[in-house]
C-alpha cells in the first residue's frame, strides 16, 4: 500500500496512482486529524471524495505517530495526551476518539488504537504495553461496531461496511506476541496486523517475530505487517503468508534520489550516472523507465527540480507494486 | 510557450505536457550551460533526447539571465564576463559562444545574443545597448549560419534546420525600437523577438512599445514578445499580431498557490477555500478542474505537499494554453 500521509501520496497525482494500478492506499489518522482536520473531511464527504480517490483507503490509528512524533506524550489508561508537531497545541487520543476520527474520514479499513512498543523495551515494559493495547483493542472494537455506519457520505455509497483490524504488539518477546495474537483472535476481528516492527530492531528479528506470530493469526483473514520494508523483505514476508504491507520507503527514498531496481539500489545522485543513457531500471516497464534516462533523473535531482520527486516516486511505486504482482503470481502457481 | 528553465517545466512530467497539448517549450541557455552543461547535453544527443521532449524547443540566448542574475557582470564589445549564480565561478558569453551552446542543445529556434536594457535607462544608455545588440545580432547570425547544421544528433533527425531569431532592443524609446527593428529586418532573420520588456516598466508602456514596434517587423514571419504576461495581456498582444510569447508566470505563480481562472486570480491558500468543493475554475475542463476541489488544492499547499506544485502548474498551463487557443480561433474567424 502506497502511503498517502496527508491525503496525498507525496508528489503523485491520483490518476497516475490509478495508472500504476495501486489498489489501496494508506492515510494517516494523526496527520489528517491535525490538518485539515477530520471534521472538515467529514463535512466534505470523507477522504475518498476529499482527495478524489475512489479506491479503498486504510487508515492507521494515529497511535504510531502519537508515540514516534511526541517526546512529551502522557499515556494513561484512558488514552494519550500529546502535543501537535505542527504548532505544539495539546490533544488527546483515546481508542474511542481514534475510531471517531477514522469513521469521520470514511476509512474502509480502520486500525485499533494501540500502544506501539519502542525498541528496545524490557519484558515488563512490553507486558504493560501489550495489556493496554488489548484493553484498547476491545474499546476500539466496541466503539467502532456501534458507530461504523456513520459514514461521511450519503447512502448511495454506503453499501460497503468498513472493517476494523486488531494489532498485535508484544515487543520482541515471542510468547507475548503469541499471547497478544490469541487474545485478539478471541475478540474476532475481520483482519489482523502485526505492529511494533521496523522500530529499530535488526532485520533478522523482524523476520523472526513475523514468522512466529503469523501461525497464531487465522490464514483465511487478512494478515497485515505494518511499516515494512525493502523490496526483498516484502517479497519474503508475502511468501511467508503476509497479505498486506505499507511503507514510506518507496516514496521517501525516491525524494532523496534512492531508486529500487532489479539491479539493486541506485543512488541516482551519483556522478557516475551523469551521462548514463539507460533507463533507471532496464528490466522495468513503468512510465518513467519507458521514457527517461538515469542521466536525466540525476540532472533533475541535482538541479533540485520538483519533477525529480514525481518521477522517482512513480518508478519506486511501480517497482514495489510489480514486486508484489510477481509474488502473487508465484503464490498462485505454487 | 511553457518555460522549461533547466530541462523541465517545473513539476510537470513530459507526458502531461503533451496531454495539455503544449506545442513548444522554452529552455534556458544560461541555466543549461551551467548545469548539466551544454557539452553533456550534446554528448547525450541534444536537449530533446535528454529530457524526452520530441516537440520543438526554443532556447533564449542566455543574455537575459547573464544580466538579471549577475551583479558583477562585465560587458565589453566582445561579450559578457559573469559569475555563476550556483558557485560563483567565472564564465564568458559572446555571441559566438551563445550560438555554440544553443546549437549544442539542439535548439529548434535559437535567439541572437543581446544586451537586455535595464529599466529605467536613459537615452544614451539605451542607444549604446541597442548598438551593441545589433553588432552582436550580426555576429550571432554569422556564427549560427556557419554552424547550424552541427546538430547533436544523427542524420535521421536532421531534416529540420534550426532557425535564429533577432531581438529588438531600444529601451522605452519608440524611435530606437523602430531603428533596431528596421536594422534587424535588413539582416533578414526568419523571425523576430521584442526583448527588454517586463523589466519593471508600467504595463501601459509595455503595450505601447509592442504596438509601435510590431508594424516594423514583417507580419509574415513569427513575431515573439519575450517574457510576458498575465492571461489578459497575452490575449491582447496576440490580437495585436504577436505570434509567440513565453512567461514563467503560470508555472512560478502556481508554486506559490496563485491560480489563473475565468473568474480572475485565485489565491488558493486563502482560508475561504478551506471547504470550497468547486473545482479551481468551474469553466475549465483541464484534468485538475475535472477531478479536484479548491478545498483539496488549498489543503495540499497548506500542508506543503509536493503534489500542490504539480496540480497548480497543470491547471495554470492549461488555462494559458486555452487562452491562446481561444484567441487563435477568434483570429481565424475574423
Amino acid at each position: 500500500m502506497p502511503v498517502g500521509t496527508a491525503a496525498s501520496v507525496k508528489a503523485v497525482p491520483q490518476h497516475l496512482l490509478e495508472a500504476l494500478d495501486a489498489q489501496i492506499i494508506l492515510g494517516n489518522t494523526y496527520h489528517l486529524y491535525l490538518r485539515p482536520g477530520h471534521e472538515l473531511i467529514r463535512n466534505l464527504g470523507g477522504l475518498h471524495r476529499f482527495m478524489s480517490w475512489p479506491r479503498p483507503i486504510l487508515t492507521d490509528s494515529g497511535g504510531f505517530q502519537v508515540f514516534s512524533l511526541n517526546e512529551l506524550r502522557k499515556v494513561t489508561e484512558n488514552g494519550v495526551e500529546f502535543r501537535s508537531h505542527l504548532d505544539g497545541s495539546s490533544h488527546f487520543f483515546s481508542p474511542e476518539h481514534s475510531m471517531e476520527v477514522q469513521i469521520a474520514l470514511g476509512s474502509d479499513i480502520a486500525m485499533a488504537f494501540d500502544e506501539c512498543t519502542e525498541y528496545p523495551a524490557d519484558r515488563t515494559r512490553a507486558r504493560h504495553s501489550l495489556d493496554i493495547t488489548l484493553r484498547w483493542a476491545m474499546r476500539s472494537k466496541q466503539h467502532f461496531e456501534a458507530h461504523k455506519n456513520e459514514r461521511p457520505w450519503g447512502l448511495e455509497l454506503a453499501d460497503q461496511t468498513p472493517s476494523l483490524f486488531g494489532i498485535v504488539q508484544g515487543g520482541m518477546y515471542l510468547d507475548l506476541r503469541r499471547e497478544c495474537a490469541e487474545r485478539l483472535v478471541e475478540m474476532d476481528f475481520p483482519g489482523y496486523a502485526i505492529g511494533g516492527l521496523s522500530v529499530g530492531e535488526p532485520r533478522e528479528l523482524t523476520r523472526e517475530i513475523i514468522a512466529e506470530t503469523l501461525p497464531h493469526l487465522p490464514a483465511d483473514k487478512p494478515r497485515y505487517v505494518m511499516g515494512v520494508g525493502y523490496p526483498d523483505e516484502i517479497a519474503e514476508y508475502a511468501r511467508m503468508g503476509v497479505d498486506m504491507m505499507d511503507c514510506v520507503l518507496p516514496t521517501r527514498a525516491a525524494r532523496h534520489g534512492l531508486l529500487f531496481t532489479s539491479e539493486g539500489r541506485v543512488n541516482i545522485k551519483n556522478r557516475k550516472y551523469a551521462e548514463d543513457q539507460n533507463p533507471p531500471d532496464p528490466a522495468c516497464g513503468c512510465m518513467v523507465c519507458a521514457r527517461y534516462t538515469r542521466a536525466y533523473l540525476r540532472h533533475l535531482i541535482t538541479a533540485q527540480e520538483p519533477l525529480a520527486a514525481v518521477l522517482n516516486t512513480l518508478h519506486n511505486l511501480a517497482f514495489y507494486l510489480d514486486t508484489m504482482r510477481r509474488v502473487r503470481a508465484e503464490i498462485e502457481l505454487s
